[in-house]
């Protein structure tokens, strides 16, 4: 049992969606949350740029004392996760093995599904998402999408207007024939009820933060992590903050019974 | 006389549209442009990252040759032209203060214009087009709208479809007063018939090539450096290619009769 808090940073506020399914699945836990929204977006940064920027959001966490680091970004996963392992002892999860594990407990017959991801630029560059797909469901069938326009979009608040609309309507078009959608990005899950529009009704969306949550559980009580008692002393860290950024904060964090007891603090 | 090229950079293709308008100013010149493609955008680099990048490219135009530096990308202009200017010797123009000597030829009267800025969150939060504009027409009052969709949607290609056209009408609110609106980034004339649909008719758009192209036109002059013979051998390197980004570039160039001579290289 640990009862220090879990550390999760991302580049922006999109993290805020996999904090959320965190706390719904694990209310005594307590989070810590980065959010790098002065160095915004990564998915255009060059990966050396990426190590030493999450390097430094990793040592953050670290100096406020958490149990393990969860990295809620896909292109910060992609990009960063192997150096960040060999720098650091704290265990550090990112966000792309865990929804791949936590899925795959769902397919019966590899080669019977395909999967479609949409993530930013470099993280599809990277082919981080379908490596680790093939690495687990290598009979999968696979279909990219890179969205460098959806992430900018949720940290300008502009997630239901006619801009959004029919950005997610041209991002779709290639998804006609999936059986499964990951979102790849953190920011995406405030674009899922536009997407569900365009997909076929049976398309199953996979919301990195929910199949998270359910790994972070399994590997809790199997590392005998779990904290004991819920303090609620959840705090938000912001590189910068700018007033659509607390718009957005508060639009994602407000389903979150306990919004009221988040601090949020510049750094 | 000096019949060297004219080197001009940019953060990505959106340079091109600066390129165009110094064709068809100076036909007798010939350009080498340098498109950072792999790098782009600017706008979410950090000032440090900018510099050091624009060193780079400024050294690659060195290296060919060329008489002259034109940075015809705002966020490089606002963050690194000075630290440039220290470092080489070479002249260097960037894309702001002409535009802004050039068209305050225009303005009669200070204190009756009002003018609108539109560029990338850095370019805006840096000041540099308010603060020159307030150096050279002191009276003027200033709107200044940060629009970091716009440079990104251009660069997919996204110049006139449901997507672009709302997104341009949500930016263009801002300027309801003006009397002249800055493009602030060089990928913005792409826009241009889709924000003249949301200002009032008698708004002159300032297009940051064609006032740099008047400008350089009379520095080439004033500094007898101009080019006596054409011999059309324009090149165009980008650091990054990408099928999209060969369809705009011939989107923006379609209209120069010598584009069939501009070789494009991959660096």
């Amino acid at each position: 049992m640990d009862n220090r808090p879990i550390g999760v940073f991302d580049s922006g506020l999109g993290g805020l969606n996999v904090l959320k399914e965190l706390k719904k699945k694990l209310p005594n836990e307590n989070f810590i949350y980065l959010g790098d929204t002065k160095r915004f977006p990564y998915g255009s940064k060059s990966k050396e740029a990426i190590i030493q920027i999450s390097k430094e959001n990793v040592e953050f966490l670290i100096n406020k004392d958490v149990k393990l680091v969860i990295i809620a970004c896909g292109t910060a996963t992609s990009q960063a996760l192997d150096s960040l392992k060999e720098e650091y002892d704290i265990p550090i999860i990112g966000i792309i093995e865990p929804t791949i594990l936590n899925m795959k407990e769902r397919i019966n017959n590899d080669s019977e599904v395909t999967i479609g991801i949409i993530a930013t630029k470099g993280t599809i560059r990277s082919g981080a998402w379908e490596n680790t797909i093939l690495k687990y469901i290598p009979d999968a069938s696979v279909i990219n999408q890179s969205a460098p326009l959806l992430a900018t979009m949720a940290e300008e608040g502009w997630i239901n207007n006619k801009v959004a609309e029919y950005t997610v309507k041209e991002y779709m078009k290639k998804f006609d024939n999936v059986n499964k959608l990951i979102l790849g990005c953190t920011h995406y899950p405030l674009f899922a009820q536009l997407m569900k529009k365009e997909l076929k009704s049976d398309v199953e969306i996979i919301d990195t933060g929910v199949e998270l949550a359910n790994y972070l559980e399994n590997w809790l009580m199997k590392n005998e992590k779990n904290s004991e008692k819920k303090n609620g002393e959840d705090k938000i860290y912001l590189t910068d903050i700018e007033d659509n950024f607390l718009n957005m904060a508060s639009l994602i964090l407000d389903s979150i019974s306990n919004v009221k007891k988040i601090e949020i603090n510049k750094i």
